[in-house]
């Protein structure tokens, strides 16, 4: 099963069969670099979120870069990694029911491995899987600093939760989950800056109460590209998980970002037009099942001002921009999705594209894997 | 390179681990029967979409219940389906481009194919490649009968082409292609029915000035899931090529439907409690990498009036319904997708449920093939 890759390692551009995801290394590699330089001297280890890319190659080349593992969401997805040869994982995200946590705790037999918890009644299970694969599991607890999905309430819940954790035999207590999702795309600098404030307060306020517990964190990890900057900043975070940088999106491009280490578009859904019978639009071969528009319509690269519109399952609309000629038939465009990580999970492969060649294509191992 | 099935055959539904896509049999088969009791003596053959379902194992069960063979959008799509034995596809869909025309006319080896055309120069690829791979292929014509998406103009456009498509050698002219994409969302039966009957009217026009030129139309195609009862009625369309009916998902739920054969929903994303800190709500393991919600979001199936909502990649929210207590961790939810086809196309197995049992596990073998 899965997919042939769209093009041959060395062939151009022009040779790639659409709809293909095409990342460009040019611009992958300074965000690479980016980051990384930002957070040199930050007091920050950075654990880039594998979730976005779901690709083995491109976790090497992180941790290649400095990065010291990566996270995952998903046991699935970890295990994608862990068999691509990634050693150190750290799911950010609650793994609830037998199976799903004993599979972790195999895992954890070949490769570092931290997860997340929000329950004590996870904790119990998580404790006996990992006796019975004969591990020890680091388990973070997660608190919500106002992104209002998974985790215990800051202060007495983590801490009453945390003293389970330290208190369950086969599991070492890793630290705090303080990440906040949906202020990664608050669109004012400020507005980001407050959100990560809250957060970084809120976690400080755990940290300190688990002291008087004589209780260390080793790990109070955050930060997602749109506020890994800030959350820095805070001096409470140590570990930052960031995974859109390397490719960018249209909705994170909407973000104001002023001084900050800017990041570049890299990733992009190459079309075709196929059709070209009435005036004034054009039919693209990219539809819903090519890029996901949860997060609004992709941007057409270039600056002709050509606008996709009415994704339906297998075509996208595309209206030429004014005082330009329309796309031909058989014309490729590039496509910057609305938002790089649902659109990627569509891909088995991705074309690393240099300078109009694919110098490589990557599987992306972790497409599907979604539990 | 492909995920595991999330269960083994014979299991029972709380061994499912989620999310997955099941689809439960019992009313998948009375969909299946409805269609094609419907259709009889209509007067038209039932050729269903597989863009639908994506699975080998369902196009085998359509053609068994009486479909002629199956559509498909893409070359990848159909050779997915001849691999798996299915003889007779029809490509609904233009296929522009070297590499895709090479590879279709290669599938017309091993299967009989068809394809849709709205533009010379492709028929002249078309011609060219069906010669160097020694076929002769179907071709129909497309015209645009109201949807704006592909398709020449009904008439005199359509029957240059089909002139172009007849003198054409290594080309048969299959007929016309005039299927109304955006008609099968109108709500109101009035509605649909008022478009149904204008994209016949431009099929007929079509029609009788080919009959003009001695061009008879062997088939004359559209009709999906929202119209293809109307467009029956017109004794214009001879072929139908509804997908989702054997599924249903919640925007065809959405339309108004009265007398017509009702079809039921059958396909659902099976999701887990995952998360249960905060009074009022309850955070569940299906987010955006587990069903597309670009027609809206899934329907909590069940009377308890739970709703989803906030999706993002791996998580959602459930609000649970009022006057009933909230599901509890590791509860298990059926979701109704909004939209069937990009959903599907998500998953690399469906499991086929019948009285909670999971009686097989299908592979979705086209899933992913967008070219």
């Amino acid at each position: 099963m899965g997919t042939l890759p769209p093009v041959s390692q060395g062939a151009p551009l022009e040779d790639i069969d659409t709809p293909a995801l095409i990342v460009e290394l040019e611009a992958f590699e300074r965000n690479l670099e980016r980051l990384q330089s930002a957070m040199r001297g930050s007091g920050a280890r950075v654990r880039p979120h594998a979730k976005s890319h779901k690709c083995v190659e491109i976790a090497r080349r992180q941790i290649k870069a400095g990065a010291v593992g990566i996270c995952c969401q998903k046991v699935s997805e970890a295990e994608a990694f862990v068999d691509g040869g990634i050693r150190d994982v750290l799911i950010t995200n609650e793994i609830v029911g037998p199976a799903k946590v004993r599979r972790l705790a195999q895992l954890a037999q070949r490769a570092r491995v931290g997860v997340c918890v929000d329950d004590a009644r996870n904790v119990t299970e998580l404790s006996r899987a990992a006796n019975a694969a004969g591990v020890v599991l680091d388990v973070l607890v997660e608190i919500n600093v106002g992104g209002n999905r998974c985790g215990v309430a800051p202060g007495d819940d983590a801490v009453q939760l945390a003293l389970a954790v330290k208190n369950a035999p086969f599991l070492r207590f890793g630290g705090l989950h303080a990440y906040h999702g949906s202020a990664q795309h608050l669109r004012g600098m400020g507005e980001r800056r407050a959100a990560s404030q809250a957060a970084a307060a809120h976690a400080r306020a755990t940290r300190d109460a688990l002291a008087r517990y004589d209780i260390a964190c080793e790990t109070i990890t955050g930060g997602g590209t749109g506020t890994c900057f800030f959350d820095c900043g805070s001096r409470v975070y140590n570990e930052v998980q960031p995974g859109s940088y390397i490719f960018m999106d249209a909705d994170y491009l909407r973000n104001e970002w002023q001084h900050l280490p800017m990041f570049e578009p890299s990733l992009y859904v190459l079309t075709s037009v196929m059709s070209t019978c009435t005036p004034g639009r054009v039919v693209v071969d990219a539809g819903l099942k090519a890029l996901s528009v949860d997060s609004g319509m992709p941007i057409v690269r270039g600056s002709a001002g050509h606008v996709y519109s009415n994704p339906s399952d297998e075509h996208g609309i595309i209206t030429p921009g004014p005082d330009v000629p329309p796309p031909g038939l058989r014309d490729k465009l590039k496509l910057l999705p609305g938002h790089c990580d649902p659109t990627v999970n569509l891909y088995d492969h991705i074309v690393a594209v240099r300078a109009g060649r694919a110098e490589a294509v990557w599987p992306i191992a972790a497409r599907g894997a979604v539990w």
